[in-house]
C-alpha cells in the first residue's frame, strides 16, 4: 500500500489522524499541492480527479475520497475500532461522518476557495480550473456558522460526536473545526460542549497535524 | 423499522430502490415535502435536519443520510449483495459511491435549488432559508455536464459504475442522471457508454421510480 498525502491539506490530515489512531505507518508519497502537482499529467494516472487523499493498493487499484479510504483501512486493521461495533452503531457513525463532511467540511472549503484571492479559478477541486463566486464565500461563512451550533447541541447529548465512543466522525468534524482557521472563523466561547470536546480530542496522541 | 419517505424526491429514491433490489418492504411514512411537511414540529423530531431519507430504527435511533441508512440495509440485509464483496471491492463501490453523490448528484441539486423560482429562498436543503445564488445554477449545471462525461469514460471501462457488479454506485448514478431531467439536462447521443449502462440498469425490476 502507499498513501498519498499532502503535509499542509485538511482532507489527508482526515487519513493521517486515522492511521496515526490505528498505530499505522504506510509508505507515504507528499503530493505538493502549493506547485500543482497534483494537476500534472503524473498523478493523473493516480487520481484524474486530482485530489488527495489515495490510497494505492498492492494491486494497483487507486481508492480516492477520504471515507472510502478509511473504509478500507477499518476492514485491514480492524483495531482500534473508529467506525462503529455493530449495525446501528457504524450506521450512526456513518451518519454523522457524512453530516460532518457535507455541513461542516465542505462550506469552509466553499468559503475558502471562493473567497481567498490565492484560489482564483480554483473556487473547486479537481482538473477543471472553475471561476471563484463571491456570495458562495459569504453562504459558506454562515454556513460554518451554523454547523458549529449545530455540533454545540450535538455534544451535548454525547461526549462524542457519533455517540460515546471516539470514532472517524470526530475526526471530519475536528478537521474541519481545525481547517476553519484559514477563513478566521472557530468555535465561539459560547460553545461550551464542542469547546470541551475539541480540547479532549485535540489532546490524543493519534490526533496529529 | 419505519421508513421516511418521499414519493418524488430523488434522495429518498435511491432508498427506494436499494430496498426494492433487496426485495425487502418497510412500513413507509410517505413525507409531504410540497407542503412543508418536513420543516414542521413534528418531522423535527425524526430529523432536525429536515431531510428524507430517514431510517427510524426500532430502538428509536433515527438514522439520515440515504448513504447511512444503505449501510445499514446491507448489513441487517446482506443478500443480494450491493456495496463489495471484500474489502478492495467495498472501498471501490464506497468511493464510487461517493464520487456520483458528490459530482453528480449535488450538482444536480444545486442547479435546481439556485435557478428554479420554486426554490426561492431554499437553495439548501434544512430547516434554515437559504436565499439561491444565480451563478451557482449556471456552475451547477457545468459541473453536471463535466459528470456526464465523467460518468461515459468509466463505463467505457467497466461494466457498472463501481466494477463488473451492480452495486448502489450504480443506484445513485442513476437517480443523479434521472434527476437531472428536471434542470432540463440528460446523457447525449454521444454518451454511448453511460446510455448503454443507463437502458440495462433502468430495466431491472428493482430499479423503481
Amino acid at each position: 500500500m502507499k498513501f498519498y498525502d499532502c503535509k499542509t491539506a485538511p482532507s489527508p490530515r482526515r487519513v493521517r489522524i486515522f492511521l496515526a489512531e490505528k498505530g499505522i505507518e504506510l509508505p507515504t508519497v507528499d503530493v505538493d499541492l502549493g506547485s500543482r502537482e497534483h494537476l500534472g499529467m503524473e498523478f493523473a494516472k493516480v487520481n484524474p480527479r486530482a485530489t488527495v487523499p489515495v490510497l494505492a493498493l498492492d494491486d494497483g487499484t487507486c481508492i480516492c475520497e477520504a471515507t472510502a479510504v478509511c473504509r478500507y483501512l477499518e476492514e485491514v486493521y480492524p483495531e482500534p475500532n473508529l467506525m462503529g461495533v455493530d449495525a446501528a452503531d457504524r450506521a450512526r457513525v456513518a451518519m454523522w461522518d457524512h453530516i460532518a463532511e457535507m455541513d461542516g467540511f465542505f462550506p469552509v472549503a466553499e468559503a475558502l476557495r471562493n473567497g481567498n484571492p490565492h484560489f482564483k479559478s480554483r473556487a473547486l477541486t479537481g482538473p477543471v480550473d472553475v471561476e471563484q463566486i463571491p456570495g458562495l464565500a459569504e453562504r459558506g461563512r454562515a454556513r460554518v456558522a451554523r454547523f458549529f451550533d449545530m455540533l454545540d447541541q450535538r455534544l451535548g447529548e454525547s461526549e462524542y460526536v457519533a455517540g460515546e465512543r471516539f470514532s472517524v466522525a470526530d475526526i471530519t468534524a475536528l478537521v474541519a473545526v481545525d481547517f476553519s482557521r484559514i477563513i478566521k472563523m472557530g468555535l465561539e466561547n459560547s460553545h461550551r460542549n464542542a469547546r470541551r470536546w475539541h480540547e479532549q480530542v485535540s489532546a490524543r496522541p493519534g490526533v496529529v497535524k
